[in-house]
């Protein structure tokens, strides 16, 4: 059982986190001002949404657990667990993209159950609440459903950089990128948020920790994908990860990655 | 000395093609309903954007020349000739991030004078109008400027993607990646607005058409950049281009990809 009302809380963490980090997005710093001063926006927008997430959990659901990018867990053996990234894609962040996202995710006793994506600057939430994943912009909140597509050929495939994987790890993303119809490079969390609406079938990256993707598990998920490690292990401690719109591409894509 | 209010014109042309981009962006079809009809949205959506724009330039300046992604060149003789690319970025489009635009540039006598990159779903626009480069959204408009860095160790380079580079020009691109801060990939035109507006300092890349950067090359221009071929040349014919926040880094990575 959820707390009650989980949506209209999540949404509370984001608002919050998003008067932190928007304000700092494309702030045009003098280098040598930079330089001098030591700040940095990013930096500081990530810790300053953290605190203000921080803050509000621990004030509604003091019992829960919180692990987020920027400080140490709190009780990270309780029963809920929240999952925090408050800014996922940072250097998406200092380049002006606004493919960054922030990332709150709920587990209960270890299994993802609710998670979002939030991205400011465009004005979109990506959440899934335990009922389903929804895309929420301005007044409208559409039910998302990944794609049905089923074979490599015709799969759109997605992953942040391919200067990510090392060694043998890169020949098998490789493998997999000759066989799908179209692979496509940057977008951080975004491209997960597109896999859970249909848009793109496959996100394949590697060394994510768990904040990176116990909040998106649920959105896709709850959307009708799978996510699961490259030997199809649970996803939720992160590690090389591959998010697929459903079973069959997911098989598929575990073949070519094993 | 340019048509009189070219810029209201322009927002006229961009929100022209956005009544037929936007509908069709993150349109879902069923695989099957689409490998039949052979309907294709971002297809539609270029070749209906393209006429749009055409139609209105065609009945408030009928003796200027345009040049399409979609269609035959009209008066490619003219004094003024506009370049229209009506959804560059169209693999973006198909995957659902707006990282895609609508580029619609002028040139004089071959020289290019004003030029727009619009993303409607994010709901930018970015103009120069001959006097400046703008960011407009909403009810904003903010005058760009690029980047001062000068020093590739700085520096934030973006490409679209490294596949487009092969052999000699790779080792080329991979060079100049290795010196910089930091190299992100995908965003298309979205990448040459980020550096008008001061948050990327180099984009590389090559094949391009003359309607995928001569819209673009006002805006960096006007902006404080420079915009010039690998060799150093004139960009407005596309080919292998360097776009540079300043003279300074402009010269450094055309030493390196020399």
């Amino acid at each position: 059982m959820l707390p009650g009302d989980i949506e209209a809380f999540m949404r509370e963490l984001c608002d919050a986190a998003a008067r932190e980090t928007l304000p700092r997005f494309r702030m045009r710093l003098a280098v040598d001002n930079k330089l001098e001063s030591g700040f940095d926006p990013v930096t500081e927008a990530d810790r300053a949404a953290e605190k203000a997430i921080r803050a509000l959990i621990g004030e509604r659901y003091p019992d829960h657990g919180i692990l987020g990018e920027e400080e140490a867990a709190t009780n990270p053996d309780a029963e809920y667990c929240w999952h925090i990234d408050p800014v996922d894609g940072t250097r998406a962040f200092i380049c002006g993209l606004p493919s960054w996202g922030t990332l709150i995710g709920l587990t209960r006793n270890g299994v993802p159950v609710a998670g979002l994506m939030h991205q400011p600057y465009t004005d979109e939430l990506f959440i899934a609440d335990g009922a389903g994943s929804f895309h929420c912009r301005r007044q409208s909140r559409t039910r998302l459903s990944t794609s049905p597509v089923a074979a490599l050929a015709q799969a759109k495939l997605m992953t942040t950089t391919p200067a990510l994987f090392a060694g043998d790890d890169l020949a098998r993303y490789r493998r997999l990128e000759e066989q799908v119809r179209l692979a496509r490079y940057g977008f951080d969390c975004y491209a997960y948020a597109m896999l859970a609406a249909g848009h793109v079938d496959l996100v394949v990256e590697c060394d994510l920790k768990s904040y990176d993707i116990a909040p998106l598990i649920p959105l896709i998920e709850q959307a009708g994908g799978v996510v699961t490690t490259w030997e199809g292990a649970c996803a939720v401690d992160g590690g090389r990860i591959v998010a697929a719109a459903n079973g069959a591409i997911h098989a598929r894509a575990l073949e070519v990655l094993a």
